[in-house]
């Protein structure tokens, strides 16, 4: 080949945008080991190990829990794939992007959906959702638990006992809320949960960690028509995962990493981990509003994992992110469809999310907006600091 | 959580199953550079060069090159889910395990086929596909070039050639040829090539390198319903990767690692390296037969990246396989379906395909035979020596 291809450098980048977040460096340990063959003993004694510890993740006494070979979107499509038959209806309650992509992805698997929507970063009233629910009666009921497309948080509970009123099972989308929020699977109610590994839990994208309950793996004995995606067939990938035949070939790489990434949530317990994730976020806003700007999403409603400032008038967001990232080697993220150019996607999630980190970002943000002619309205840094010793 | 977890502590295996294969350290080295964004600028670099460097791995001019995040099998899903519509004749050649998978994915997504079909191990007739093809007229031709199920090379020319008679794309399983013999997408005819990373490319598992013809894409412009799979679907992967919008979150890391074997691929030349798997090829069989196994696959239908010798008569298969890893830490791999219990599948590909790998394999093969109360016929280390001279 004629081209050449120098040493690859990659830059170090500051991630605190909606993932991949910081990966800890015994992540990167991790998964530089040898590589094992995906039938080795050792490779089953990881994915035991992993299957532990996404329950313990999850907060769920579930068996069924494994890490799909794609990246969260994979999982996504794997709930989809398994839990949707042609022809049945399917309840998607929707207020943002990626309540979107599962309308999109069971229309593909020909399922019949009704739509319960509310407005980008607008709440689901509870009373609402039930009525709905009970109302359409579909097999399957479907939501995002962290949208992070908006940086909201939706309350569980209420849709999933609506919905095993009505014999249906719950899909909720975990992507952001895993590893960094109270995702509480088993309290809540959810049947299939699904995650990735590049954001709360602070590992590089590649699985998808997933839960389904005994009464989904009921529903799934009894599907009548075969699952139409062959790689995320669960039923397939659990002769793999818990019969030890071969199916696919699970990258050793990869679940060194997550395995890493989850013990570190363990040793740091679940509880403290999430109460890191809030307290650093409380920080976080009390700078975004003392510099003067204004969050989407109230107050209850709001991520802990991933903070959704408003563009301030006359700031052209693209400017600053380019700034942070050409001069500050620090990634945060854009709105997009209704949000496009009006929000600030910043994460601070895994292990990203410190109170270091917290005053690196605010302070950065400040900078760049004020490249821009933005005047702060006070000491952010002050809030910040403040938020931070009254959590203490 | 009350389970503690110890230290993760890989084994060191010598892989010399049918992948993974070995990795160079320069692809772990890689692996563990710092992770970016999906959308970072850096990224899409990256991305770039993979595209053009598949291309030279493939020997193609095509210009639709990606890596689908997920193992080998999702590359062989990418192609069916994209280029087989509910109801269409799909052809399947098939002498092997993983042509018959490519068969049970067209079946979920609905295709009408029809069966060529050999023992496992038995080549196709050129002019017995070529009839068959020319008298079913299908809209799609699979087959698989490197079958890891037993050991054989499909040849291309003549299935791809009669499929262009008929109009019918050619769908091309590499997972076992890619990086370690002559794929050569264009020279053959192929329209959908996909492999893996961890064989002949000596990676990690996690991505699934493909290429897609021109032809094939004017075919996907004019498919009328939608691709079952969003996870998988081409032209929104497209999207991505030609236009930089958000598809799912691709793993800097894999890139990192797919760059970094690719270049090597590269560094060394494609002929010289097909050439550097055939030699050792030949050593480790001259060196097979001379101590009395034979081969399952006749001469110049065997693939050389993977052997299957047929296991001697009185010898446990599984035996071998323990004694091998437990006492030389090597995995190689037994066969399975018809071939369980009859061959041995051992790879020396990618990184691992040295003269002094072919050496160790054969010495440690001899042993366990040994200790199952085999006997030798001959000095398998001074015929597999001689081949490797005779080879310079």
């Amino acid at each position: 080949m004629q081209q050449q291809f120098p040493p690859l450098q990659a830059p170090r980048r500051l991630l605190f945008g909606p993932g991949p977040s910081m990966v800890a460096p015994r992540v990167y340990a991790a998964m530089s080991q040898n590589v094992v063959g995906h039938l080795d003993p050792f490779f089953f004694e990881v994915a035991e190990e992993i299957r532990l510890l996404i329950a313990y993740a999850y907060s769920t006494v579930n068996e069924f829990n494994l890490a799909i070979s794609g990246t969260g979107s994979s999982g996504m499509e794997a709930a989809v794939a398994n839990f949707v038959e042609p022809g049945q209806k399917f309840a998607l309650l929707t207020n943002g992007f990626f309540a979107e992509r599962i309308g999109e992805m069971a229309r593909r698997h020909g399922a019949d959906i009704v739509r319960f929507a509310k407005d980008w970063g607008q709440p689901f009233d509870p009373q609402e959702a039930r009525d709905f629910i009970r109302r359409e009666r579909p097999r399957v009921v479907a939501f995002v638990q962290a949208e992070t497309s908006t940086g909201m948080f939706n309350q569980s509970r209420t849709i999933c006992e609506a919905a095993h009123e009505v014999d249906a099972l719950v899909i909720a989308d975990c992507v952001t809320s895993l590893g960094g929020m109270p995702v509480l699977v088993d309290e809540n109610g959810i049947d299939i949960a699904y995650g990735c590994t590049q954001k709360g839990l602070g590992c590089p994208p590649g699985l998808a960690p997933m839960t389904v309950s005994p009464r989904a793996l009921d529903w799934l004995e009894k599907r009548t028509t075969p699952v139409t995606s062959w790689y995320l067939d669960l039923r397939l990938l659990d002769t793999f995962y818990s019969g030890h035949k071969y199916h696919h070939t699970a990258s050793a790489t990869l679940f060194y990493a997550l395995r890493e990434a989850l013990v570190m949530v363990s040793e740091e317990g679940l509880e403290h981990r999430c109460e890191r994730h809030r307290r650093n976020h409380v920080a976080f806003v009390a700078g975004i509003e003392a510099m003067g700007l204004q969050m989407l999403v109230d107050g209850h409603h709001r991520l802990w994992t991933l903070n959704t400032p408003r563009v301030p008038d006359g700031v052209e967001d693209g400017k600053v992110r380019q700034y942070l990232l050409e001069e500050r080697g620090i990634e945060i993220a854009g709105g997009f469809g209704p949000l496009a150019g009006k929000v600030f996607r910043i994460g601070l999630m895994g292990h990203g999310s410190t109170a270091d980190n917290v005053l690196l970002v605010l302070e950065a943000l400040e900078a760049a907006l004020k490249q821009q002619g933005y005047r702060p309205a006070g000491d952010s840094r002050a809030a910040a600091e403040k938020a931070l010793s009254a959590a203490v």
